[in-house]
């Protein structure tokens, strides 16, 4: 099979024509619109076959989370999705793969109410690298530098789940996994991303960052660029009770802090946004929690505490490369 | 060395900030401004390893290449460009490497007047994704669907040159290359898309693509959306000079046609633009030829002439995974 009926077979379910999308994929570039008095924010993210996903994995999931997790940097910006490119090199045409993949690709392209507006397919070692494109009132784009002292930081969904899942991919191979154990893995393949609610978001919230290499890692960044610090309760993060009932209460709040993987989002908004943020949550059905505040910036980053006491985490944070 | 620290050492060169980038490199998206009443268009190409380049080319030519295929798409639709992102895995953090390919990445960046605006780095087989984003003016993007009966059929540049260097690269290696050979292989690591040619083109011109597959391939693709056939003067196609010298007239030819990586343009256009054409072409120092015209949409595609005669090429094209 060539590279155009491939295109044609696997790639074509996106309406090619939208209000935004004037011309999508077939041509040398996709054509948006951008609308008035909106700004475009990209990101792009690869997901390397051994590296981000098992090479055993359903094709399907594996397309899930390759566009999710571009979806998330949207939301981390507060931003409406306006179209993605996906660029996937392929060892060979494998015809069952590229079926799942694509159903898989289609389901988040529906889910996330972004369509797939240009690619390219070519040779080479399984490798997905999506680019999103979104699009946010002017001067209104959640960043990490807007942090401001006093902000409640808050969190979306449950964290931590994600990273427990790592370990029980070899198992749901062997075995049946549990309701519980179902749920962390699902929580691993599907990320979700609370979109529709962090384009709303952008109007209470100040900074806001997607958690992908753990709550730590990721609050550290906003910390960072906007020179603050933050305290952090413990006993407050969001722990899911699958989380709780598979690892137990103490290394659920390890994987809540430095887990991977969870794609909800942490942001800061003053106290008195607290009840607009609860009643936007309501509306949208995105579980949020409040875990801490932002404080003036000192040398410790995060004061965790729990049950009054300084608290010391395992571990800080992931990074690729590192030593 | 760690992934943000690797970003910043080697990926941090462009302005984080200009008119159109709000936000550069450091955040969930780049942020842009897309100026009123113009379109924004987007493209994607990936370069793997042992597929699109040699595994012991020069990072630099690597890095320069993948950029540079990306803003041929822009001219393409003869848009100006507003940034790219870089998603990039590589096996190992190699300095040497990485210090040269992030040399010739911020030269193509100053080429073509297009700045990174974001990306992502990640361990993997070395595999290079560059998407680009320009805009044009709104509905004035020249498209694989608009060439006209009657239209002028027009070249860039000099077409079969990459072709031809295809065999060279061995030779480089081991001995001198005479400046014929050093020429070719020039036009194919460091393609030169017209890119501020085409922005004005645009106004000018009907349809347009760049040549990636080979002039008859690309060609192809405009004659199918615009439901149209051409009639080609073989005669007529752009040779430099030092094709001719390295490969003869009749392979010089062949490569024209069916030689790939040329990143030149072929557009079509009204016989009553030629001088404004011929005009914008010289006050940017761009060749272009007239190498035909569209037909009306027969089975044969395109008719290929040579001194009043049909002649017949080798082959059509070249596909990914074509068996």
């Amino acid at each position: 099979m060539k590279e155009f009926e491939l295109i044609k077979e696997y790639f074509s379910f996106s309406q090619s024509k939208s209000d935004t999308v004037v011309e999508g994929i077939g041509d040398d570039c996709a054509v948006l619109s951008v609308p008035d008095k909106r700004q475009l924010v990209t990101s792009v993210d690869t997901l390397v076959d051994g590296v981000h996903f098992f090479s055993d994995s359903d094709p399907a999931d594996i397309a899930y989370k390759s566009l999710a997790v571009n979806v998330s940097d949207l939301a981390a910006m507060g931003a409406k999705p306006l179209g993605f490119t996906l660029a996937i090199a392929l060892p060979k045409v494998d015809e069952v793969w590229l079926k799942s993949f694509s159903k898989g690709l289609q389901e988040a392209s529906a889910d996330f109410e972004i369509p797939l507006i240009g690619g390219d397919t070519t040779q080479g070692p399984l490798t997905i690298t999506v680019n999103v494109l979104g699009s946010v009132k002017a001067d209104k784009a959640m960043l990490r530098k807007s942090a401001q002292l006093d902000d409640d930081i808050w969190v979306t969904g449950y964290v931590g789940d994600a990273a427990a899942a790592l370990g029980l991919h070899g198992k749901a191979q062997s075995s049946d996994l549990n309701e519980a154990e179902s749920y962390l893995l699902q929580r691993l393949l599907r990320p979700n991303p609370p979109i529709t609610f962090a384009t709303k978001l952008a109007k209470l919230a100040h900074a806001a960052i997607d958690i992908s290499d753990g709550l730590l890692a990721d609050l550290g960044h906003i910390l960072e660029q906007s020179q603050c610090s933050a305290k952090i309760k413990v006993g407050s993060l969001p722990l899911s009770e699958q989380l709780i009932q598979c690892v137990g209460l103490e290394q659920a709040r390890e994987f809540a802090l430095n887990g991977g993987d969870d794609y909800e989002l942490c942001f800061t908004a003053k106290h008195s946004m607290r009840n607009k943020i609860l009643n936007l949550a309501e509306d949208f059905q995105v579980n949020v929690h409040r875990i801490g505040t932002i404080v003036e910036q000192s040398d410790e980053g995060v004061f965790l505490m729990l049950d009054g006491k300084p608290y010391q985490p395992k571990r800080k944070g992931w990074q690729h490369f590192s030593t």
